[in-house]
């Protein structure tokens, strides 16, 4: 008789991102006329840049013959991809990368999510508090998270990022096999520095602790003193993997690429205490299950790293960062206490006294018909906050922003 | 302390197309002048036709303006596809499919890599011998197919197809949670009727077992009897989850799209009996760990569907199987005894008297150049066959007959 995988049914039935439609629906039949703009959704809006467009043309074009066609490509990825990645991500930070450390994708989310196929089922793991869902309901799925009491998970380690820790998390007072960190975070937009990263580097280094570090917003980090990637720590090639995505570099929510890097040094041990290393067991899960990603998407992921490239992406990302100063400049003359938003495309505020999440959410979308996300969506120390997103257009921000201030006064 | 998941192990270190590529090399080495052609790997060489072509450049074209971009699609996949799917891969045979039972994906090997992370970890799978690995690598990982002991994992049944039995594989003597089925087959090229089928579903309704059915290759079917996909059989929608692929259909290999159908009726119990319906919990599978396929693919995918799309389609198919006509000519000329080549681009040829598998791919490799897939690399009951691919061009294809033709004399 097949038997259902009974972890599944423990993950909880809502859905932050279907629960806010749902609201917004409910609005929406109730006041038809309304011009609602979202500052909700993680979703980038601009279109990508020419450099890209034409990568993209000229990939497809050789698809269409004899001679350029391309058939399955390596299951890591292309070479000229991983060549790029490595000379223009890492190495002017002075990270040297092997190619075959570097693990090209169709974006972080299956990655962050098919990445603890690696390690036993029975680890523990540690998340900061507001967290990406995917990371815990990955674990969840296959058991390691245990079961829920309370709207934890009793296999879960939740480390509170708030105001009143300047949004750093503490270091775990318990062993922790596993460490998930995402930085520039998502949801808060707070970044971290190299001492406080340094820590949590040299905490796994002595635990044995695994970090999963997660650097998806790299690109809108402004600071030149802020990591972009965690291996500008020392000892990081020995305890972390990191899951990159051009998702918001470079606008590829629908076109599906990022890569992952698992270095060569990285072990962790068997049951005997054996060292094994994961970057063949990496390449090993993907060549079983994956197939690489489009060969157009990775041509117009190389497509970023020309001069051209580079010049277009920053423009856009420098687009967004106007959202984000204008909205943090905006919401604190009002008032509001912000966080985030000067090396990220997020705004962590929060909702002012007596306003819950939802409660602040609610009053928004029908006060000034704007949508933000609920802070507790992302997890317990996201209650009492709001999330806003600095990738809409300028006219729509400002929109937003305007309709903000006549409500709040 | 973070500990490996010890099943990637227990995996085998030989790669059946790494050690092929190893010999291949190693025969340049001592004859750097010799014309090697590749009969041996299954992907396509002809360029995608002009219909898919159009469409990616009309897509790229969207996703540079303003107006066109399309950031995040839904996990799921777009409606203009799924409903595509509904009315042209199923409609016409009968089949009633709800959108929501269709999702899109980068590729079969994917999901058929990931579906089993909906069932138990300890349920008992069937497969047929030979076998596509990613079916029972998949669930080594996890730790479902137990230790291997003398070349079989233990928790794992094989149901031989060799030529004593037409390659209809029999009925499992023994109850299984869950079988693998492949038609038409890779590697041996053999197709399923409908009887054959209906015992399959029968026995999977009678004995609450789950049928994960590959129909990767069903566009190569030429007969009109031969069965497109396991719904065609009563029943099926009760037992049985559908893999299907635009690889081999469309030259897909480089672009990365297929689907998987999950039908609603479908459920796998509880330990305490309870039925789950596994439509929303692939979904969830799908909406935590995958973020869609390339919206530039999927139109590309779309446009198989239009009235040119699918003549220009048909024709590359038509091509390959011109191939697979000769080869089956010429080799059962030669005497050699030959399967499959009918209804799928794949020809499984058993070896002469005296030599296995590899053997005769040695002896094939340094007598004639030309290069074919060992049987045994697919399973124990692959040993004393080879497998040719159609996948080559009328010209090369035709070179290697003669030399085969020449050598074998």
């Amino acid at each position: 008789m097949a038997l259902v995988n009974e972890h599944f049914l423990k993950l909880p039935n809502n859905y932050l991102f279907a629960d806010i439609a749902k609201k917004v629906n409910a609005f929406k039949v109730t006041h038809p006329q309304a011009d609602i703009i979202s500052l909700g959704i993680g979703d980038v809006t601009q279109p990508l840049c020419p450099a890209v467009v034409e990568a993209m043309h000229r990939a497809v074009n050789e698809m269409g013959t004899k001679e350029g066609f391309r058939g399955y490509g390596p299951e890591q990825g292309y070479d000229f991809l991983r060549e790029a990645i490595q000379k223009n991500d890492f190495l002017p930070r002075g990270i040297h990368l092997d190619i075959d450390e570097i693990f090209i994708n169709d974006g972080a989310k299956s990655d962050t999510g098919n990445i603890q196929e690696l390690i036993r089922w029975d680890n523990s793991i540690g998340v900061t508090d507001p967290v990406y869902p995917v990371y815990i309901d990955s674990n969840v799925m296959i058991g390691r998270a245990g079961v829920q009491e309370g709207g934890a998970w009793s296999n879960v380690t939740y480390l509170p990022c708030i105001a009143e820790n300047d949004f750093v998390p503490q270091l775990p007072d318990r062993r922790v096999d596993v460490i998930y960190l995402c930085y520039p975070n998502n949801p808060t937009g707070t970044v971290i520095t190299k001492d406080e990263l340094r820590k949590w580097v040299n905490y796994a280094l002595k635990n044995d602790t695994l970090i999963f570090y997660d650097a998806a917003y790299h690109a809108y980090i402004q600071d030149p003193e802020i990591p972009r990637s965690i291996y500008e720590i020392r000892g990081a090639r020995k305890c972390a993997i990191e899951f990159h995505s051009y998702s918001k570099t470079a606008g590829f929510t629908g076109v599906r690429c990022g890569y992952t890097i698992v270095p060569k040094d990285l072990t962790a041990a068997t049951l005997n205490g054996e060292r094994i290393h994961l970057n063949p067991l990496w390449n090993r899960r993907q060549s079983t299950k994956f197939n690489g990603t489009s060969y157009i998407s990775q041509r117009a992921a190389e497509a970023i790293y020309t001069p051209e490239g580079k010049q277009q992406v920053a423009q856009t990302i420098g687009y967004y960062m106007q959202n984000a100063a204008r909205m943090l400049a905006t919401l604190r003359g009002l008032g509001f206490e912000c966080y985030g938003g000067e090396n990220a495309p997020y705004i962590w505020m929060k909702t002012p006294e007596g306003y819950d999440s939802w409660q602040f959410f609610e009053n928004l979308l029908y006060g000034a018909n704007v949508v933000c996300t609920p802070g507790v969506g992302f997890g317990p120390s996201g209650e009492g906050y709001v999330r806003f997103t600095a990738f809409g257009s300028h006219d729509q921000t400002e929109e937003a922003l305007k309709r903000i201030e006549s409500w709040s006064k």
